[in-house]
């Protein structure tokens, strides 16, 4: 599929109602996290969604645009949510996270970006030479990966309430 | 986690708004098979969900509180919607869903279950003693399931445009 930065927004606009929709009124047996598990909970996943809203998509962007492919981008912390989100709650999260996401899909629809500066080029820490389009196409499939955890995250929940079925369910294995 | 009716209706209620909000305003280039593929496109999906109402959940649980436990349920067609989808459109297949759920959960709610009739068993064509409170769980566990795969394929439409990003994003491999 070739990219489109309209198609790729078709996504990435969708996601705080997609989380919100998931999440928004469940009971908190199901959002907590499995005690001792190290497997994210939704409420850690949506901590490491609003980090990369204010620290990685955009701003990373921003440097490919101006100031070029010699500086490296500042390595993302994957990990940062667990002190940031302490003391929030899920719907708190929801809400910041949908905030952050429409003032950057703004930010993102402002530069009217042509298939020039789509090929710019910028220094991922550890991965080395990427380009805007690649930045995009990932923050897309980045907001896919973290859905599919929170779902798997979901139904291991009941993986043992469905008894003889998790044989059919490769969600479960 | 302990089952619970209500719980469990949570996440069933909340499948196809899920579904629309991840899928409704998407341009078919998202939506569509990728040709000679075996994948399930989201349409595909959409039409197994459908059958799934029609056929599956609650017939099964119905067949296991009238009927008692040896009468086998038929065979659940897993590729049903191939045929039955046809000529239908992606927006058409949410609100069948939509429609199919809400009265289905209408009929899950009228029947106040108790802890006994939960425990009520069941017999699967394959895979043999099963009960209502397992069957009940299965379906929540296949909701998730099928949003897994929908993001899933959503995702690879993007596989080689995110370039060296691949090798973080578990959701391509």
């Amino acid at each position: 599929m070739k990219f489109q930065v309209e198609q790729a927004v078709e996504i990435l606009s969708n996601t705080p109602l997609v989380l919100k929709s998931l999440l928004g009124n469940l009971s908190s047996d199901w959002t907590e996290n499995i005690s001792n598990s190290e497997d994210w909970s939704p409420f850690d996943v949506l901590g490491h969604y609003i980090h990369g809203e204010e620290t990685d998509w955009i701003p990373r962007a921003e440097i490919i645009l101006k100031q070029g492919e010699n500086i490296a981008f500042e390595p993302f912390d994957r990990f940062a949510q667990f002190e940031k989100s302490k003391g929030k709650t899920l719907g708190g999260l929801l809400e910041t996270f949908a905030e952050l996401r429409k003032k950057n899909l703004e930010t993102l629809r402002s530069w009217n970006l042509t298939g020039e500066q789509l090929q710019l080029k910028g220094t991922h820490p550890e991965l080395g030479e990427v380009d805007l389009e690649k930045l995009l196409s990932t923050w897309v499939v980045h907001d896919l990966t973290h859905i599919r955890q929170i779902v798997t995250a979901l139904a291991k929940k009941y993986g043992e309430n469905v008894g003889v079925w998790k044989e059919y369910l490769s969600i479960l294995k």
